[in-house]
């Protein structure tokens, strides 16, 4: 890997309404629903908050009829393509494809019927949606509810999801299906990791990467961008949605943060690069950046702001930003475009550094 | 990678104190006092802070002599061993060694005397003790507050980190010095990667692994966990400093969560799986969690407990766990040790779920 940018897995292109998944596309934000779907309104203003902040592929649980119907006037409704999310029953499978889904998300370890599930394989092709095959570690160890392989070891879940979903991509294809998404998310981080270098090396899908089940918003983000951030920085996967017990713009915000962390999405808005202040440090740093964080929250300029406790890696680090400030006694010094301009004053210093940054638009 | 290990780079082993870092040992983590050094009492309730929660070696800076002089006192009331951390400045390396640190940490890039930096080398090499030479982004570009590489591209840093750091490794070893700690932090996630991946196979040091001046919380958790997590996926790092313009026991928490995600460590009181919710749920599953998580922050038994909202992956995941319940309309399912055993109304829920959990001690 070149330091500079991640060296992308190739993968077939899957259309997923007028975003594409894989095949050199941008790794694509995925959110989910957390309202009730047959609560249309509801579900449209989730979905309208995530995609103002960047979410760019919405999905939305299926779990009966009434859901079922109510998904035309959510798609019709959505500023984001709208994929429907089934479990046990191919008929609401169908149903979403009948509604205008721009996608379906399948269990093939959970779908009772089998000849069912070809035939929603059938209709997504017909239509050319896209079909997410997405297995989760629970269902490789138990089928409707039954353990079906009951001394499955932890070290072995990977392996065995590689197998049940490449099998199922194979019936999926011999029904003529072609836009296959594969994800294979575990609730730990190495069997997930495993599970999605194995399927990169086997076959050609794009990959939705994910933890699944990771928790509250402090685990799950440590679990997902341990998880995913180690796949995408190694070129695998092609969307990525966090998965978070909390509310749904985080696991957005967080997935867009990752990939702007790996270079793999450009910055939107000010980015603060701050030290971890230690005995060095002479001026209340953690305020500082509080305070520049709330004052920039509206700046939509891609500005790179290093506020440095000391002389250690101040100048270093602020003299890389686009401006900086590297503290010294009651006063820090003032950069801009990696030059120093001026010394400021410590009570001066939120503000003068707030109107550095706000000279970029 | 086997999805249930992780193969660790072999590396050298190095003492610091009691604990070994490389050779095979457990990775540490490794937090930083963000107390002036010289208030000793503060440092050392810090200190003493971070060791009840897990931390395994600390840093103090030594900017000045009157922090050198107070080193003493930290180190023989220091529960951890204790690193001094100095630049520009080798008589302050020296101070630290004759205090009894169990390491220091120089920055061979911001020391202004070379015959110097020999000589702490030479001291630490006496006296057995480790010195961690770490090396910044900030650093390789300008040495004294002097760009010295005007043109160096991004996608270079790493490599010139690499060979910076490893030239300053062949004079420590001319020295006479092996106790040595290898680090090339830089504040962005891919040079970092980079950096150590090259180190890792260029040589036997054990690697301190962070990313530096990562920011604020939010931004240095993720940042930190893709970085410092990529790396340990694949086997690298030997200790590691998650570094957070926040309190300290926050760099600690995650360090030591970001180990137990990879396996790395193990689990230190209950961990809590939770679905994120989806139209399926139909239990106010957020504060289900909040609150069994608040019940059980004192419960010192490693119990796995999913949270799970519905039938989907609930019975799965919660079979999975120690103790688990899937969620259903009014009333959840609980399992323990993978079997159901009963049903239970969504009042009782969190009393019954902890109950359960309860009975691990």
């Amino acid at each position: 890997m070149n330091s500079a940018s991640i060296k992308r897995r190739e993968s077939r292109p899957v259309r997923v309404g007028p975003v594409t998944i894989g095949g050199g596309a941008p790794v694509s934000v995925q959110g989910m629903t957390k309202t009730h779907t047959e609560d249309v309104e509801a579900t449209l203003q989730q979905i309208r908050e995530l995609a103002e902040i960047g979410c760019e592929i919405i999905r939305c649980a299926v779990p009966n009829r009434r859901a079922g119907r109510a998904l035309g006037r959510v798609v019709e409704g959505s500023p984001l393509p709208v994929i429907g999310d089934v479990h046990f029953d191919h008929e609401l499978a169908l149903m979403c494809i009948e509604q205008g889904v721009a996608g379906v998300r399948v269990n093939p370890g959970n779908m009772k019927d089998e000849d069912g599930l070809r035939e929603v394989y059938r209709a997504a092709a017909e239509r050319d949606i896209k079909v997410r095959i997405g297995l989760n570690s629970g269902s490789v160890k138990r089928r409707n509810g039954i353990e079906v392989a009951d001394e499955v070891k932890d070290e072995d879940v990977a392996d065995l999801m590689v197998s049940e979903a490449l099998s199922a991509c194979e019936i999926a294809e011999s029904e003529g299906l072609r836009n296959i998404v594969l994800s294979l998310k575990a609730s730990e981080v190495l069997p997930t990791i495993a599970a999605y270098r194995s399927a990169a090396e086997e076959c050609d899908y794009p990959l939705h990467v994910g933890v699944t089940a990771a928790g509250p918003p402090e685990s799950s983000t440590i679990k997902s961008c341990i998880g995913i951030g180690t796949l995408l920085a190694e070129g695998i996967g092609d969307t990525i949605r966090v998965s978070m017990t909390g509310p749904p713009h985080y696991e957005v915000r967080t997935g867009i943060k990752m990939l702007q962390a790996l270079g793999l999405r450009g910055p939107e808005g000010p980015e603060i690069v701050s030290c971890p202040t230690c005995g060095r440090c002479e001026i209340d740093l953690r305020s500082v950046v509080q305070d520049v964080t709330d004052r920039l929250k509206d700046h939509s300029a891609s500005v790179k702001v290093a506020i440095m406790g000391c002389v250690v890696n101040g100048p270093g680090e602020a003299a890389d930003a686009d401006v900086g400030i590297a503290g010294g006694k009651d006063s820090a010094l003032l950069f801009r475009n990696g030059k120093k301009i001026r010394k400021v004053d410590a009570s001066r210093l939120v503000d003068e550094l707030v109107a550095e940054v706000e000279k970029y638009e």
